[in-house]
């Protein structure tokens, strides 16, 4: 990719890009790179640095929390179009906490330098109003996913998982395993083999070595609300 | 309190006050109110308003989550000086989330209009860049809890907690319920109150009407790290 295909991207993502200067424009450009990550691949996390900018063109992000323990908490996922600025902590100096950013899917992605965005953004109060605008509507996400944790009982949660990835998939077979889903949700793996047990008694899943078969949607759906 | 009174507080509060026009320091100081609450009131949370912003002058605020069954968890305290955004949803769009404001001691508070602050927000970049900032810097407290909350084993969690009450009282004595203490914690009393035994029995603190007394820091202090 070249510079002049960058714009392209960045002029979708950035709702102010016709506000910045030809100059402010040719410095994001040139201080972006393109990047192609494998499934499971890390691209942020761990070390502190400022990753800057992670645009998602094809694919599918996901930011976690990651304990010593190695325990995860996924907090939101990205897609096509979207931008995550919780790995540019050098621009946003609010942000005093790291998140793990792994690519869930083959994945193309435009990083932009957290130097040049950092710069940008003293300049320009443009740019810091949307790099904190972002973070803002990240913080609604993760209050979300919060509350999933503090306040549902796992049946709710397993139920909304399941249906939640059953949506996503189109298909009624999840492929994944319990540790898996235990590390999606958050939850230990005995808790999440405990009650798909529970679910599979209740004729809602039937578990294979390939994954979780969906039997009963409606009563999947009657336990999420 | 008189508007002109008002600025006073505004002016230290604000850091972009002097950028603002006067007809916008007007603005501000006309639609806002002081109020007194006392220990325990809430100040805002459930009913879906946009309170506004609530400045405090003097006291303690605690701002929590609740959940349909009566379950809190405390995000964060403001203390004297400190600015409470997430009272107005509707200056930040973004927000998408309700959180609850309780008075923790008998405070003076200043409430600023959410219209208002809504309207000079859309006016001003550096309003709504204010606005925005406090989110974030909100959002780095709630992350630093859920990271306690979903990666601490409830012995460090607890012994966290007595530790910093001790240390904001200056007191050995820590004068709560193991219902509040479980309470502000976000855990179950019954699981708190095995805990307390725990420790009581391990001679770190010794349990009476009155609350639970330090009986040794240096162990409490052991299990914080």
């Amino acid at each position: 990719m070249q510079p002049q295909d960058f714009q392209t991207v960045l002029e979708k993502v950035f709702p102010f890009w016709n506000k910045l200067s030809s100059a402010e424009q040719a410095a994001f450009c040139r201080h972006t790179v393109s990047a192609v990550y494998q499934k499971g691949q890390n691209i942020h996390g761990g070390s502190g640095n400022c990753t800057g900018g992670i645009v998602v063109k094809t694919g599918c992000l996901r930011a976690y929390l990651l304990s010593d323990e190695g325990k995860e908490v996924t907090l939101y996922r990205l897609y096509p179009g979207d931008i995550c600025m919780l790995s540019a902590s050098c621009v946003l100096k609010a942000i005093t906490f790291d998140v793990f950013v792994d690519a869930e899917e083959d994945s193309e992605c435009l990083i932009i330098s957290g130097k040049t965005f950092a710069e940008l953004s003293e300049q320009n109060l443009l740019v810091e109003n949307f790099a904190l605008q972002t973070a803002v509507s990240r913080f609604s996400d993760v209050m979300w996913v919060m509350q999933q944790i503090m306040f549902m009982s796992l049946d709710k949660r397993l139920a909304v998982f399941l249906n939640d990835e059953m949506a996503k998939t189109g298909e009624p077979v999840i492929r994944l395993t319990q540790e898996q889903i235990a590390r999606y949700m958050g939850s230990a793996r005995e808790a999440v083999s405990r009650m798909l047990k529970y679910f599979a008694a209740e004729g809602i899943v039937e578990q294979s070595r390939g994954g979780i078969k969906i039997l009963d949607k409606q009563k999947l759906r009657a336990l999420t609300v």
